[in-house]
């Protein structure tokens, strides 16, 4: 059960001795098939592989995960759910089948997209820029839930799904991974996120452009070595398992730390070196005030490792 | 004749299945040649090597290129010319001759930075800060130019180059091409954009202040490593074919899409993500009622390539 | 003595002809010891190693070069006399001892962290947030002071290291050096500068977060092609010659243009590049007009080193 | 009926000719007592006194209209529904009884931000944040709402009264009315808008940092020539009906355009100048192919009022 | 002739001793009927009143000034040429016959508004983009103009016209002058200026919502109390002798003084204090240079006016 | 002694009655003469007239107030002081003597200005960079301070002066006063606050252009109704009086409260409304819990003064 995981994980040294560990293939199947638990969700499978650990699944798996129309709705009501759950330190997104998603579902969502209501420029125009913006927010709720979300790529990652992971904050794939910056392709420049955060992300502009200009794929490889991924595994196990275990990793550290670090790392971003010190110290003013801190330092002194801590629930 | 460039190009797939491709010498020699077409310009040749493609060639090549009085003017008019040219959809900037540039041509421009005109500190300061905006323009003209910018180095690329490569979209380069931000080995800070464009454009700060401090060269592993071009190519012949496909690839797919995702990039550049969003959703209202919008999607659902669909000019 | 130091320095030309110089072992011992001088600091040794070079070791090998209190005001002052000191034009940062850094000194600092005064939720946060500000000071001294600051780091640079270093303009590392954003093992998020500057001195975002959330450690070969360091050294000894020498070039230089250079590399960061533009050209209207520029580029028609010049202090 | 109010409205030319003009005070009073239509909410009575006109007024007489839990979320509920209303074209917002209101319910509220939940300062801090973001957002959809807002005051307008009137874009008072910036009197910093909306609604510092401070009362000769009303009407009949009429003003027009205008004011005020031209520009390239223009541009050749135009619904 | 005007103005103590001023009638009459002096505009007139002045006219009296075609780059082009222009100081700016400008000539100007090219949404709105991003330059011209500009408004000023005026620096106007948004009349929020200026422009946000959102009138009284004009003068012959005067006290002093305080008065406008701080010290280190402070100084120490002082042409 | 006038303050309803209240002639000699304490400045004349209110007077009357060498570094040390004195919770500035100050020494500052160090343009450049830096930061302080400062201007406030007025909170004066923003008659463009924070202070931007470009006075009327100063007193006398007053109606309240109120609004001036909210949510997640808050809002239910309460220091 996931209890007995959460031992294993915390007995398993990953991170600090950089050896490869692989959890038995009986949980990684387990993470794969999302359990058992009734979703109210028709288009995700959520479970909790381990203790303060949310997996959410893109599960429409006969549709290679394409975003339909309750999928850009439901994420929210997802990832606003998450955000206020105290049993949640931390997020694993991953994708159920062949392929961790096909982007938009262009078959459902095309009265949207190509027949917007309204019988003049204007209106239609007007009712385009609330689609656009309700569906901007599907992928802005990952950004501003305060737990850190991992996502983990196999297979093709198609056009939403490029602006779903540059929302995550750390991305993992497998080798045989690829991503697609595929909007141009049909007509459109890339409007739910992949514009804003994909130059933020990585480092070289020159790909960015590349990508985004002419749609091609980008391989695992390539991936890593630009940076939009920070680890690439062999295979989906592989990489189920690292997820879980870097998750474990976060999970097992004091949430105020956690979750102030996210929302300070997201802060900085869109704002100078001194906006973000202005702020964080005003952030930090109160949280040093948390016992979280002086539990941390008498295991540290003490040669403990932080994820013997009962941290309390935020 | 350029219409068969075109159908050659099309009829090729490089960046789907990833193999090398190479036009007929004779395609890269005319380009390197730039054609017998009289050009406006004094310092640059001017050609139409596919259609709705332009190559832009710096073409002092007895004197590598460098840039002297006239180029910083022509290079306005050239972009200003092709941002309101509906039948350029991308533009290919390189060198004529040994090198890329040499940079400014320090003989040619002395009168203006040694000595600018005036007869008191503050109006010669004055006259001084008129001309650094005004050569500031001639690179940001690339930039503001809706249509995207493949620019190919081979040999050297100095100064006032790095200058104008960073205002570029993609950056390609071949095997023996080496950048160097040269600027305080003339005893100024760089001014006319490297030092503003150069560290949006590559990752790692560290590497940008050392070049930028120390005038040292890269070469073009390192350009490749780091981020600021995206491609090396063995040597120029074979840069400018993969530059020609790259534009054509670009060329191919609908110009609202095109521009609007140049125009979007550029803007989320300097603004948060959430400044982005919102501008992109402001632009997609009315871009999305394209009708480029219903014939990709539709040739999408057909598994036609988009390069087969015949769009309106913009 | 340091006459002949210089001497040597500039007749060696490392970075124009790639080859790797290593200076004696005398003098690289000479900058770990830190020589004689008798210094001003408790926790800092300053030396002068070359002409317009100035060293700072942080020097309390015996704790590790933990960051006691003393250290967090002695830097501040530190580089604030640098800052005005005219015979400096650059900076080499190293540690003395086993290791870089150690971070944050606990036992020292527990006071001000753990028990910070007031009776009062609000007064505390008063008092905790003018600590963090305080302490923020410390390393945001290093980004004012207009001289170029390169950190070279061997063994292991944690928590309140990786602040500091991310605040140097360069950094360089030995191939047994590994980095620890720290803070969040011990409850907090770090609040002196790393959460705001690594994620603008690295590409990879991804990396950016997965450290800060996960406190893993990273390795000299990450550190070099996430871009974090540019250059990584067999040995602390040859990291020290190779940071002397980059010093070097960087001393023989125009002060003016390499302090500009500077100044606009740091407001670059923080502003679009529209107004970085500006900001340049009403810097420059002056700077061009120093006499640095005229015997700079009469140097280099002449095919002379700018190194040869004497320029005037600044 | 409200046809008929709406034709009487147009008939009068209000605007134009500078009189005052009252309607009836059965229509008044119709407005002050809200008619008999049952209202979904507990705090609020929402009324339709003309055609595209919608009335919200603030309802617990008995309460001074003291703001309730209740009231936080009805708001947010209130304004996101007006948002989508096609049939609402510009909201008035009042108050019922003999003032205003008279800012927060301690009384009600107390729990929530005297005692709010948690056991540790960090995780007080941490519910807190949330319960202001929240109770932040109750005035800011007053803002995000595209359709104008006009308050009309009378009697007191205390502690989140300000914030309220802030939030919206036309403020009336009557000659008895008073405003007071009430939260320093109770030991806080105000933090629901007022200290971020009020120095950008008036234009003297020095008497925003004095009421802030100071909580003294400002009386509705002072509140006009300061700017923050545009009118002072002599009693609440006379401000209701001044108030109607303003509405039948902005109702009459092209919603494209009125709507428009306040997104682009709001846009404006957090923007330079030439992000403002910017975003504008790019709003109005769909926005001027609305049939709107033509119409309003025929009526304004044949000297008609756009009030006599049938524009479509938005 | 203007010499010896220019001695009348400044014998004349306007400013500091608050008395009210009257040139003779003839000056009054010569700067409405713009003299003999062939322009080289068709809706503008230009001369030159007194030295270093220069007086644009709006000049289509027949047609109340309103902004044709030829208006909207006549601007552009007279505005660059005063910037450059080295005998001028200060620009008035006028209109010709009864009334200052009725705004944009909607008969000449439909077919740009009202029949954008293209068939395409996309390209319809691509190309209305460039041309209101043209027209929005036809009025910022006057602000990146380094001359303070004075506009002496005269009767009504409609639509564009209050575009036009916002860009300026200083506002006069007659008792009989009015002021109208007129944009929502004709169906659109105001795309050239006025909803980015005005807000900046005038203190009282409630009073600009309340102009822009309802097209209402504002008469000179109101205009003054609430800051848009800083002067109301009797009538139109007394205003152009107070705008004369005005721009004399302007003219009179260092063109490094004034300009720069133009440019930095812009700048500040548009950045927070800190920034501007930061710029105005990066811009005075070169302008304090200048000997016209010396010569300042050095009247000022005397008693003199600076009006007695010759500054060099900037 | 204090104690009893901090009684009286405290017995009198000034701001809640809007009677005019005048202290006794002594207490307001006492203001101007600043006792015989010695202080440590030579420019400054520091007093304590009631509790937590410090009195800063700017003393040398035989010069005018002029602002010599010494003041621009006494300044700084004065309000450093002060914003760490738990003993005072609000400021009052005003001017010993006949006037409030004649701005500049430019007698004792001509070395620093007229005669920056420097045998090279750059450097001379480089070194009034640092002068003019330094000199802003003497204003700024008083910004920085969390402590609200009530300024009272008598008679002339030149130059300097407008510079340091507009850094303070709140602005007072006499009916006698005139303000004049002097730079411009020296040549100069003023550089240390004028340009960017008058036009934050006041509400026409007209007006700013004029008084910033034309030097003309503004006497106390026009200063009140545009806002520049609150309120007008008939005499020093009565100023003083009042501004006591005011100072004790703030001294009176919660420190925690006042202070972050003020750091809120200083925030607020330079960042939009939603930066604005984000910071305030995070500043008062602390200090709402403050015991501050119970024990007002216990006073205000008991309906007894907030002046009544002991609050401890801050």
């Amino acid at each position: 059960n996931s209890n007995e995981l959460v031992v294993l994980c915390r007995s398993v040294s990953f991170l600090s001795d950089r050896r490869c560990w692989l959890p038995s293939q009986a949980v990684v199947r387990a993470m794969s098939s999302s359990g058992g638990a009734p979703s109210p969700y028709t288009t995700l499978a959520i479970s909790h592989p381990a203790e303060s650990i949310t997996h959410v699944e893109l599960h429409r798996p006969e549709k290679r995960n394409a975003m339909n129309r309750a999928f850009w709705s439901e994420m929210v009501d997802c990832f606003n759910e998450i955000a206020g759950d105290p049993e949640c330190r931390v997020v694993v997104v991953s994708g159920a089948g062949k392929i961790f998603t096909a982007g938009i579902d262009l078959m459902d969502m095309a009265s949207d997209i190509l027949q917007p209501e309204g019988d003049d420029t204007a209106r239609i125009s007007w009712n385009l820029r609330q689609i656009i913006t309700k569906y901007q927010e599907t992928f802005s709720v990952i950004e501003k839930c305060p737990k850190p979300v991992v996502v983990a790529v196999h297979g093709a990652c198609v056009g939403g799904g490029v602006d779903l992971i540059t929302a995550c904050d750390i991305r993992l794939c497998t080798q045989d991974a690829w991503f697609q910056v595929k909007e141009v392709d049909i007509g459109l420049a890339a409007d739910v996120g992949t514009l804003q955060r994909l130059p933020k992300v990585i480092g070289s502009r020159s790909l960015v452009n590349e990508l985004a200009l002419t749609a091609r794929k980008m391989y695992a490889d390539e991936a890593k070595s630009s940076g939009l991924v920070s680890r690439v595994f062999a295979d989906k196990e592989a990489m189920m398992a690292g997820a879980l275990e870097m998750a474990g990793e976060i999970a097992g550290r004091s949430p105020v730390a956690v979750q102030g670090t996210k929302i300070n790392l997201v802060y900085s971003r869109d704002h100078s070196v001194a906006e973000g010190l202005n702020y964080m110290a005003t952030w930090n003013m109160s949280m040093l005030q948390t016992q979280d801190v002086m539990k941390s330092a008498q295991a540290a002194m003490e040669k403990k490792s932080p994820k013997t801590i009962a941290f309390s629930k935020l």
